[in-house]
């Protein structure tokens, strides 16, 4: 799903991947990882494309609202799983949205 | 491919899309966009994934790059018929990445 009508300034989280072949239990943690970060404090949306890498854009209000749910526990778990397990390479970027711009056909 | 090791400040355009399902011609004008985007003074990289919805994150060092490259005659045109023929839904985010984490194993 597209992420539409957010009303800049705010904060996106650009979360770029590569996983190994052979990542079991992977995309059931992803997935609840996106349900819970959906119930945190300041969370504006979320946007999900794979193919030879993965991008996960998640949008926040504000810079306060991504530190919380970076030091969620579960989320901290997951993350250290993530490295030990699941991720060949990632980037991750902080980032502030300042200009938008939407088409609907 | 992941774009790693690029030093903050910078920016990022996020371009988040849906494609009509009878989209001809797109492909091959999106891979000669990203050819000449390369081309571009202040590109910095791209990353890419599509599944439902199509990511696509270009990297720019100075909002004026971004802007440079969105008047490019070649990058108007190919815009105009991407409204009319291919997309069905599109956002555009232009954002300042303040911060990043890379990880390889």
């Amino acid at each position: 799903m597209i992420v539409a009508h957010l009303k800049p300034p705010y904060y996106a989280v650009i979360f770029t991947t590569i996983i190994a072949n052979n990542a079991e239990g992977y995309l059931k943690t992803a997935q609840r990882m996106e349900t819970l970060a959906k119930l945190q404090k300041g969370y504006l949306g979320i946007e999900s494309a794979r193919n030879e890498i993965g991008i996960t854009v998640s949008y926040w209000q504000t810079l306060d609202d991504i530190l919380h749910w970076k030091n969620n526990v579960e989320h901290v778990l997951a993350r250290n799983l993530g490295r030990e397990k699941w991720y060949t390479q990632y980037q991750l970027r902080i980032c502030k949205v300042e200009r938008e711009y939407g088409f609907l056909k």
